[in-house]
């Protein structure tokens, strides 16, 4: 070994990412609200609302929607899209978000790629309204390949209302909230699928540039879904990632009780773009993507129609997309 | 393409994840007491201890620590590492333990070493006394090399003191926690210093075997800190990780005031043997290892001896290493 060697040398760069969360703190203190200890310190602390009894935490990743964001060089949204994600995920829960933390980790730091993420999640904490009050940056040699990248996102919030299958009754309606596209699921299938095209030549049939069909951002539905639970008692929530609306639907039904989907609802071009390239099957498609549903919420019939209201009002392309009958716990399309 | 494309074959198994994940359902709950909601929900739901008004949350990753873990066949203590390491960060802020919710990442679902990992997550918790409430598991084929894995953790508490730069004077007393090895900090060099090393002939001058030495547990120091905090006011607190004593002391320290330390205290032996191998100068060492101290403590002069009897009481190996003086804001060694 010629000289001695450094922990820059063996690819962690400690000063350099110093420096570079010095210049990073501007973005993520405008996410601050009063209620927010200063930046810096070995934990982000927050004043609770008034009244918090209970708390929830989620915590997830975006998965190898990173891989396609870099090679379309759209790395922006994946912050938003992490932010998004973390609170759908509580809003499903009935918990109204309250702050937000990041891990991102990558094979070699480049600064400007952290700079860019950081500034999505800062803007979507914003947006939000919730301060982005912790984070790590970690360079994973060895770990990860040269490129890529990782981000993880934990989110807390306080109970608002108890929602589950306990909730959940036969005759009660199915509101599906309108997806953009894949969201963050499915990200592995799609990048092998389109991994050998010249996407270029995909866009007429997609109505959109296969990058923004592919990188659609993950939308938030909090804003929708915190209007409705302040509105009415909503029965159960179901944030559609993993699993599609199959897996996740099964979550919130109790023994005894069915969901029968009645799917007429608009599909994004990108999913039949996918299927056909990759020749999939029904089923398989329906448990891998969302399908153009990214979010459901079920509510008794009598609540249904002003639930639809409240959820559009918020800006929400919302309608019914099936029911709750007796019947195995599964879920079924008619 | 022969035939149909599945979710599967692209490197993602939902279906034998689902089954996996109920077979981890026993080692989680295992953590829950009455005030943690079921386990399978969208998002973990905690009840919080009376009188919480502030809490605080702290994310965070064990770093390549895995990859020699992964080498050495250990990857049970990386459970409990990253629990310990969530714990220290928020003892360090003054915040009590509520809750922990992890994020393990692989190339290609391992389940015996998710098994593990998650066995490891919830003894550490249950150790600690707080519920495992949140996870996500996630496959990331083309992100990760393919035997690689990361671990994340995010764990919220509640604030039951005040620490920081603004209560910390001259004559202040500083405190260490003796370490056990590297913790989750530095392996990507260390990594690199053994690689092409046959590690069984260094047992001798190590006194241990090279695995145990490079892997040994990040010590969970947050019981003892916690009856510290308990019993008097600790001004400040500061987590021995990436950067070392001088990077993170500095980071409790106001404006006008230097922490002097006197490096007398016993340096485990994986550290010269670090060093000598790379021919590292005393400034890397310092900024890249914990070199003997995990935590720091700092109290008033008076204060000294009680915090050391209710330390050590508590099961650490503690002693004086310092006390904070006029100067510019850093850290100098005598």
């Amino acid at each position: 070994m010629a000289g001695p060697l450094t922990y820059r040398d063996a690819g962690v760069d400690v000063e350099g990412k110093a420096r570079l969360l010095e210049t990073l703190g501007a973005a993520i203190t405008q996410t601050y609200g009063p209620d927010v200890s200063p930046w810096g310190g070995f934990a982000g602390i927050l004043r609770l609302p008034a009244g918090t009894s209970q708390i929830a935490i989620t915590i997830d990743g975006v998965g190898t929607k990173t891989v396609l964001a870099r090679r379309l060089g759209q790395d922006r949204a994946i912050g938003s899209d992490i932010v998004a994600h973390c609170a759908n995920d509580l809003v499903a829960a009935g918990v109204r978000p309250l702050c937000f933390a990041d891990c991102v980790t990558m094979g070699r730091l480049d600064e400007l790629l952290l700079t860019t993420l950081i500034e999505g999640m800062s803007e979507a904490c914003a947006r939000l309204g919730i301060p982005l009050i912790g984070g790590e940056t970690a360079e994973m040699p060895g770990v990860y390949h040269e490129e890529a990248y990782d981000v993880v996102g934990a989110m807390v919030g306080s109970v608002i209302a108890y929602l589950g299958p306990a909730h959940v009754c036969a005759g009660d309606q199915i509101i599906g909230l309108a997806s953009t596209g894949l969201h963050t699921n499915g990200y592995s299938l799609a990048r092998r699928l389109v991994e050998n095209l010249d996407l270029s030549q995909y866009e007429e049939s997609l109505g959109a540039p296969i990058g923004a069909a592919l990188l659609a951002p993950h939308p938030c539905y909090a804003p929708a879904v915190l209007s409705l639970l302040d509105a009415m008692p909503v029965h159960a929530a179901a944030h559609i990632t993993g699993g599609g609306l199959p897996g996740n639907i099964v979550r919130i039904l109790p023994p005894g009780l069915r969901a029968r989907l009645e799917p007429s609802w608009p599909v994004p071009p990108v999913f039949p773009f996918l299927q056909q390239l990759g020749a999939l099957d029904h089923a398989e498609m329906r448990r891998t993507f969302n399908l153009g549903v990214g979010m459901v919420l079920v509510v008794s019939l009598s609540d249904a129609a002003r639930a639809l209201e409240i959820l559009r009002g918020a800006g929400e392309t919302a309608r019914v997309i099936g029911g709750v009958v007796p019947g195995n716990r599964d879920v079924v399309f008619t």
